[in-house]
């Protein structure tokens, strides 16, 4: 059985270590709460992912979802790997290209594309721009005739597929606002007017984050081959999405990159293809990162025990968002444990990260490792009750603790 | 009975208008999405809340919880009106001394307080340390000490008591962070050693936030009362927290301010205090707010009919963390309507404003104002996505626009 890349957190003589980092000595003079990232990590997720893919038939194309973490120097990493780039805003586009990003390896998702987005996309010269219905081909269209351009664009098919994920983040079924049935994409082939200035070039997919199973991968997958059969068009590419599962339960629970792209590989039988294009971004970023926060005090108050750390839900906001939970390191191991609750400082009882969780008796200023917080965690966070934002830092190869933090 | 005040938004001749002011034109050249403030119902909203506190038997201070909205323009106009500040963390601390708040009206309270954090409170003198553990009142006697000063504390007391409000928001219950058990409070008033350079003034309640009735209020003051009288001690304050919930259905089903304060009279009879503190945030800037987004396309696809804004989960979170639901006004009326989800940019099914709203179809450009968003809303908005943070408009009792974005 293939097990995931070893998390980068473990306990060597009951001291926390982030690779082969002592925590502890470590980060005494970081203040606290911040993100940690590993280059080693993160790279070996990428190194993962492409050499399953390069066992396809096909060629394929990985184009990393910045929304997972757009982080600049995490994103030059990508680039040096030749990783392309999911982008769904004005923002990400930029933040692509300064990461010197190839620009032939950049796919614009998303349901509430803005002209001003559109041109820039044309302007410079994306693989292509996933249209999510009609009335934005009109749109795009129109632009690129303004700008006596050709847009490449890809459909994005929604397969009507239900998933089991958190409601939020399901996106493949008929009453989520994604993509475009098959009659809308028909339709849309059949009016000519639309195609003055546009070129279809691929067609797409996403059904869901955070996918703990494959049989509707394996459904959706099918969908999509059977419909680009069906438009009978030669396509540059058929994008897969993204949406594979991270184990935060770290037990392997999530599907391995292998079965994935078996998955694919089996149900993408079309032959009007030429590469296939995943589009991951939690997988390559979430265990590459942990959120780490000084222990404020404890409190034992009606029978309750709490452990309260300086990290809130305006710093790592999925367990309030989407009731997640992640496994949560002290920094160093004891044989007497009691069961905390752990909480931040926000004034909301969401503001929890754990509950009855079995850890030592922590002291002010030891700390907690929130583990697999690389992906989704500082590009949600906010300034809530005037907190400032979360610094980050990554450990290089070279082992050197570099401050990432945007200006 | 007593109606809430006047909403600032209101059609006139089928077209939106805020106040006086004619949205469509007045915002023509202001991009969205933006927050817009009504200075006029601000000030309606403190001169109501004062009003009726100036009916009680006691003395009073009203101390503003930033964390609704720490808009410093905003603030300035609260000070203007004699407002104090309930504020967590430093960084709110800063802002309100900022806003020439009284340091002699300020409220510190949460239940994560660094040390840093409290050694700034001592420095500015704030009216009281409002104090949720034993543990921390250890740490700020140590502190006070090294200082050679003498805290004002206050406790606060968790009734526990259930309130109904959404899980995230109700803080009154054993199972929670926040405050300390009538044993607690006890305890620490025993151990002598707590108390070299502290004094307490005050025992402080809040039981949640959003609520609805006041049978949890009156249940929570009484056990206040009876508190104030076991432990016999002359108090400067009784602090009732905040929480008075806003009627986000627009329907007066909240509890107006003169039935809160009659609760909180009938049930505040102890006679060991001078003065009754409130701490209101929400229901002093909730509907001072709204937030503006223009339509960026209209969709219809599998029988559904999308209305895809250009704001989103980032910019007002309310929808997606807790399920909220804003009453949403669209820029025109007309006599022809159709059903809509109402949705954000944002790739995530938990960004939607509204499912099968009835509304015009509006076009590309026009705008929608969704309602109430004065409290919660800046103060919890990210750049999830690579999106800018809205921006923040104020229209003055002068009728002016002003731009008070935070630099």
């Amino acid at each position: 059985m293939e097990r995931r890349p070893k998390s980068p957190l473990a306990f060597k003589n009951n001291k926390l270590h982030f690779q082969n980092l002592n925590l502890e000595q470590a980060i005494s003079s970081i203040p606290t709460p911040f993100y940690l990232y590993s280059q080693e990590q993160l790279e070996k997720n990428i190194i993962s992912f492409k050499d399953h893919a390069d066992e396809l038939d096909h060629e394929f194309l990985i184009c990393y979802a910045l929304k997972a973490n757009s982080n600049l120097r995490l994103l030059q990493i990508l680039e040096r790997h030749n990783i392309g780039a999911d982008i769904v805003s004005g923002g990400e586009l930029e933040q692509a290209l300064k990461a010197k990003i190839d620009n032939s390896k950049i796919i614009f998702s998303g349901v509430g594309k803005q002209d001003y987005e559109i041109e820039k996309a044309l302007d410079s010269q994306v693989l292509s721009i996933n249209i999510e219905s009609i009335e934005e081909l009109k749109s795009v269209n129109a632009l690129a005739r303004l700008k006596k351009k050709c847009a490449k664009i890809a459909f994005r098919y929604n397969p009507h597929v239900e998933v089991s994920t958190h409601k939020h983040i399901s996106t493949g079924s008929n009453k989520h606002k994604f993509g475009m049935s098959r009659d809308d994409i028909i339709q849309a082939l059949n009016d000519s007017e639309l195609w003055s200035n546009c070129k279809l070039i691929g067609l797409s997919i996403h059904i869901g984050s955070q996918l703990m199973e494959l049989s509707a991968t394996a459904h959706a997958v099918s969908k999509l081959s059977k419909l680009a059969d069906e438009i009978g068009i030669q396509l540059d590419f058929l994008d897969v999405g993204g949406g594979l599962g991270v184990d935060y339960d770290q037990n392997d629970s999530a599907p391995s990159i292998k079965d994935y792209m078996q998955t694919v590989q089996t149900h993408l039988v079309s032959s009007n293809f030429k590469r296939i294009i995943f589009e991951p971004g939690r997988r390559i970023m979430a265990d590459a990162g942990v959120f780490i926060s000084r222990v404020i005090r404890t409190k034992t108050t009606a029978g309750h025990n709490f452990l309260i750390v300086d990290g809130g839900m305006n710093d790592f906001a999925r367990p309030s968002l989407y009731g997640a939970g992640h496994a949560i390191y002290p920094s160093r191991q004891a044989t007497e444990v009691k069961r905390f609750d752990v909480v931040g400082p926000v004034c909301e009882s969401a503001d929890c990260f754990a509950r009855g969780l079995e850890l030592p008796e922590l002291n002010a200023g030891e700390f907690i490792a929130i583990a697999d917080t690389g992906a989704y965690g500082r590009s949600m966070s906010s300034t809530y009750n005037l907190r400032a934002l979360p610094k980050e830092i990554l450990l290089t190869k070279k082992g050197e603790l570099l401050d990432i933090t945007p200006p």
